[in-house]
């Protein structure tokens, strides 16, 4: 199947076509960090302090004394949408599943400081009250939250289900999470500080585009004559492909500290793909020497969206959605564990001294410091 | 002014002529609940408990050790459409104000519980990438944020500011927040186990309608010929009124705290009114025989939609922002200590034995046990 090449689309699709304005949310971006670090001092009024380097992290860590406490946010993104349009084509519900990539969200962002996640908030902020009146769709929305919650062993503490007619659109439902954990003991904080040349780089599977591109899939809709219904494989429509849920990866990090491994980083696999393995402020090279398969949704993704390598593995997971940075010695067991809970994982490469730059040799793709900014 | 009279809108307003259809929005809610609930026991895997009867309350509390963890998730709701409209009217941007209308919601409710709010996360969901090119208001969203998490003393500690085209409506914005405190020391958990005959009840001053009855708010617009810039009182237009930011309570909580006072039992008066006073499940009457002036938008608010004493005080906060329920030794002085961080209060009735009621006195109303279904 080729239907781009049917069409009068010869150019990329890039994540900024697919309608992601970068350059309008930064500035906002850049001033919120500014302004949330200046709030960071009011912990010593209550006696505690915050973890500095936690700032630009995927979550935020604060000192209480016995332990530290993680949190954040997250969104799922617009891969609602692709749920309500396969609805529409096939008369299936994947709330359960779109459930999953919510809690994945937050949860796959927590754990990468090394926290246990503890409790998961639910925020569905629907587009009027006519959104909760699909009994199936709703059902289908809270029993894969809680199976979610399920498989990470956290407390879904409550949440707010608002109707917000007039501010999230008719019909449609703003989906996120919020969740709070622990790092107990203190020793398995992961932000970095033990991050050095020698240490070994896993990478865990991804189960398809997990909740980031989806702007850009859905553009590549446009491109395919028979949309989202688009066969992949045999029996599977692109639609369906997508709509994958994403993988929790905190049954692994559990696991890993059961058997006494303790991640020195952590880069969980979302928006700017492989960028993300850039994420840690110190300046390193990581060298990549051997790359996971890629789920076929991400390889016709990246076909038909007319991406080079060095495009898509800047814009997708392209088959892995967690990175690990372990002890070298540690990495093979890393690797087991992994494969113990269900998740493919490989030893992909390695920590080196030098410019801060991430090699894909089996590509010949390089990011430099640029590559990705976050801070 | 009395523009209603000239109108052809005999009728009451009630909230769900405003749009809000509670009936869609319980199913979902209860199984909601009882989804939650059974994963309270994944604590235990990680040694911890949750506190049960925190379920149904304003913030969910787990028993973590040397201290009670508290978490919440709360949305602003729509009064960002009022922020919205009157800045086509006026030119000005109300964003700094509705930064802490959105944090108030979720530190409000997490003090209830005897928490102190340590982080808070930004939740900004945009309709584009457009809304962040207004530079102005994304600035002044990011000002008010700061303040009110200084005014605090939490920590901002992050979060989301996705683009949601499709998700959320063209030029909106869905705006929550999340905030994770603690319980410490452990006596402080104000879960209303002590609660019972004779304890005192203050009521905190409200500074207007805050961030619940918005709805209902907006929809009077239409009964208007000035619409939002009607005037209630000399210079001060329905809209400024309606725009006048959500008092922050946790000041008072931790100023209590210092003076050696724990409340029993606290309500954050929010949706449904008064009849959050009803919220604790145990079986008292509260008699309440003062009520608080009411604020001139409230007020307002009450005449043009025609609601009797009973609708508005079951719909509106009426003045009073936030419930302290207090042992009756500790009245007066919790009306000090409110009023030393520059908040009135009054000790406006007590709690006693009988049927689960709620009277108020002073205006011939009584609420029974059905009046509040929130669990």
């Amino acid at each position: 199947m080729t239907p781009a090449a049917s069409h009068d689309e010869p150019t990329t699709l890039s994540y900024e076509q697919a309608g992601v304005a970068y350059d309008l949310i930064d500035p906002l971006k850049v001033a919120a960090q500014r302004a949330a670090a200046a709030t960071g001092a009011h912990l010593g009024s209550h006696g505690f302090s915050e973890v500095a380097a936690s700032r630009g992290e995927s979550a935020y860590v604060v000192d209480v004394g016995p332990f530290y406490l993680a949190s954040i946010v997250e969104c799922l993104g617009s891969k609602a949408l692709v749920a309500d349009e396969m609805h529409r084509l096939t008369g299936k519900s994947y709330y359960a599943d779109i459930a999953q990539d919510t809690i994945a969200m937050a949860i796959n962002d927590l754990i990468t400081v090394g926290a246990t996640p503890l409790v998961v908030q639910a925020y569905w902020a629907a587009g009027g009250s006519e959104w909760f009146a699909d009994a199936g769709r709703a059902q289908a929305l809270v029993a894969g939250w809680k199976r979610a919650c399920d498989t990470c062993k956290v407390a879904w503490g409550g949440g707010e289900t608002p109707a917000l007619a007039g501010i999230v659109a008719d019909g449609r439902i703003d989906l996120a999470a919020a969740c709070t954990g622990i790092v107990n003991p203190k020793s398995r904080l992961s932000l970095g500080d033990a991050l050095g040349p020698g240490d070994a780089i896993v990478l865990l599977a991804s189960s398809g585009i997990h909740a980031n591109g989806l702007s850009l899939a859905r553009k590549l809709v446009e491109r395919l004559p028979q949309g989202y219904l688009t066969p992949i494989a045999p029996g599977l429509s692109y639609g369906e492909a997508l709509l994958a849920p994403t993988v929790l990866y905190s049954p692994v990090t559990e696991a890993l500290h059961a058997a006494g491994i303790t991640p020195r980083y952590c880069a969980n696999i979302t928006g700017h793909g492989w960028r993300k393995l850039l994420r840690h402020p110190a300046a390193h090279t990581y060298r990549i020497t051997r790359v996971p398969e890629v789920t076929p949704v991400l390889k016709f993704l990246q076909q038909h969206a007319r991406q080079d390598d060095r495009e898509a593995y800047g814009t997708f997971n392209m088959g892995a959605g967690f990175a690990l940075f372990v002890n070298a010695r540690d990495a093979e067991r890393t690797v087991e564990v992994a494969r113990a809970q269900g998740i493919a994982a490989l030893v992909a490469g390695h920590v080196e001294a030098g410019l801060k730059r991430l090699l894909i040799e089996p590509l010949g793709i390089e990011f430099g410091d640029d590559a990705l900014q976050l801070r």
